[in-house]
């Protein structure tokens, strides 16, 4: 591998958060990030090259990008794996994970029969096209269960849990396309592996406790609060499905641990994750300078846990969107052990993702490592101005 | 203190390697950096939100900054002290540090005399502004001696050690303006201190051990190998110097340390410095990100080392401007414990620094971590093209 002027140069389609600190993990390294995002000014473009404005599914956009970059990625899977594999053919750029990986996830019937296939455990599933085949769902599964729309669903959007018969128009209403029932699992915990596919090597990192409210990430917990024996699957099965997926880079596992310490997937994501930002504080290797690594074709990094770590996310609690700040985040600043993380969105909206922050310490239990984490969180507030951003 | 959007802003004056990586420390925060530097696509450019194109004294350049910042800062010592001044009165911006430390910064006789009257050790020094009152230096304190310009000098650029008289005419000529002679220190090895002023607090990181050759800065071993009790007083010394510093900010603390242990200040740098780099992995915050909480009056991070640290300079081994790569860098990015910074410099020069390379280990000795960083670098080459960069 050589580091080179120009820089080599990654093209991400996406500019979120997970684009921002894409681009703040390139900086080291000496690697260049352009990303495309309709929004112009969107959090990434502050710390990166440039920025594309241009829709997800932009090929005008993403050809823009690929022209001035060594391998494209996603950070989104709204990105359109047509338009990727059309402009990576013309332009003779590669693009990392492989489009069809995510055009497989995206569809998450169509996920869930890969992982089965591949042997990979999975809740059982069935396609819902309609009220009828809801109501058959049922009838198979038991209810409760858990209506998925099959594409376009990401924090929660697009997943609704089902008391019971009665509630199955409604929820075919609401989901408004084609769909997938699954069964509700009871779950122990829910856990996350980050996983990462490089040129010669897959590795994993340390499994993740996973705390959702309303379907919406709220913390995570490294090491995960549960068992050796329960650990090691969780890990195998990673491992499992990181062997289905074609095309470098990093991905996010979510699973579920079953009250007889079962293992079964969840969801996948074919990019670094949010139950993945403990690693930026908590592990040798971060997953972001991990996701550069592989779809650049270079040694991975260490993806050994430094500490023990808890994430929390920084939600806003707003009911519509409106320019914010975090007040009071004194204590945070002054604390050795937390790290806040502050994705400068112009706008705040309900339940959007503003920040994080991560707390590190080898010697705390998880326990209160967690709690700490919460009174830091409870002693900042969001405070909304009705002005619309300078 | 808030975290907000539209950002945190701060200015920068300079854009080279060390505005690079307050760029890359700024991110996370969500503090967006500008910088202005006269050399288009700057390092630091691609990592900042905008780069303002002018000159270090260039008084539009600096007010186009300042318009657009919160704060003003510098990164480099050929920042304009009376422009910033102005500018920051007209534009109603804070500057920190002081222009006024600056300005005492940059002339060294006015240094060390500022050093000497606040009652800091500093080597024996005379002004000199010819032939005759170099003589007469050598004659009061012994040859050989070094003599320094007064102003302009870096990287040991404008410092010349003489044997004797006989070289003292084409020492004089080489200088080739106001100088002052000091005497040449036999010291036992040589030390720096980063330290940081903010709004309520004044810190210093460990006391680092650097190693140079022919002036410049080659390799840094923290901590320092060196008695317990050098280190304190190294300690002591930094905090006096720290207290005779006007505005806030990281400061670079060059220290000798005698044969028989006492310690001398050398020179400050009135910014993060090259023998502070390893706090980026080694220190719990980087002085990088240290000297952004000091300029925007925030809570100082912890300077508490996390572990043992390596740093060693890449440094160009070229005879002429040209482009550059560093060829073989695999094993660097196959060592868990080494980190790579590559300042994506377009152009190598004679001994031009182009990256840097940290090598932390809490396990090791400094010695055998030393002679671990050194092999690292030794198996990396530099390669160049007569090409001009695209």
């Amino acid at each position: 591998m050589n580091h080179r002027t120009p820089a080599a140069t990654v093209g991400v389609v996406g500019g979120g958060q997970l684009g921002r600190m894409m681009g703040e993990a390139a900086g080291p390294l000496g690697v260049d990030v352009l990303v495309s995002d309709p929004t112009p000014d969107c959090p990434a473009a502050p710390v990166v090259r440039d920025q594309v404005v241009g829709d997800f599914d932009d090929s005008e956009a993403i050809r823009a990008l690929a022209e001035r970059v060594d391998v494209l990625t996603f950070e989104i899977e709204l990105a359109d794996p047509d338009a990727l594999e059309r402009v990576g053919a013309e332009t003779d750029t590669p693009i990392h994970p492989d489009p069809d990986t995510l055009r497989t996830i995206q569809d998450k019937l169509v996920q869930n029969r890969a992982l089965e296939n591949g042997g990979v455990a999975v809740p059982a599933f069935r396609r819902v096209d309609d009220v009828d085949e809801l109501l058959a769902a049922g009838e198979e599964l038991g209810w409760p269960l858990m209506l998925k729309a099959r594409e376009g669903g990401y924090d929660g959007r697009g997943n609704r849990p089902i008391d019971g018969p009665a509630k199955a128009e409604a929820a075919v209403e609401e989901i408004g396309g084609p769909a997938l029932a699954e069964e509700l699992i009871d779950f122990e915990r829910e856990l996350a592996i980050m996983g990462v596919v490089g040129e010669s090597q897959t590795r994993a990192y340390p499994v993740t406790e996973t705390i959702h409210e309303a379907e919406i990430l709220r913390e995570s917990v490294t090491p995960a609060r549960t068992d050796d024996a329960v650990r090691a699957r969780a890990r195998d099965v990673a491992f499992d499905v990181l062997d289905l997926l074609d095309g470098r880079g990093v991905y996010g596992i979510e699973l579920f641990e079953t009250a007889d310490g079962e293992i079964l997937v969840n969801e996948i994501a074919p990019r670094p994750h949010n139950s993945g930002h403990w690693t930026i504080e908590g592990a040798v290797c971060s997953q972001f300078e991990q996701h550069l690594r592989a779809v650049l074709g270079w040694p991975l990094g260490a993806t050994t846990a430094r500490s023990s770590a808890v994430t929390a996310n920084l939600l806003a609690d707003v009911n519509q969107p409106q320019p914010a700040q975090l007040v009071g985040t004194d204590a945070i600043l002054e604390t050795d052990s937390a790290s806040i993380h502050w994705y400068g969105k112009r706008e705040a909206r309900p339940l959007r993702k503003m920040g994080h922050l991560t707390v590190v310490d080898d010697d705390a239990e998880p326990d209160s490592l967690l709690s700490s984490t919460r009174e830091l969180i409870e002693a900042v507030t969001f405070e909304y101005s009705t002005q619309p951003p300078e």
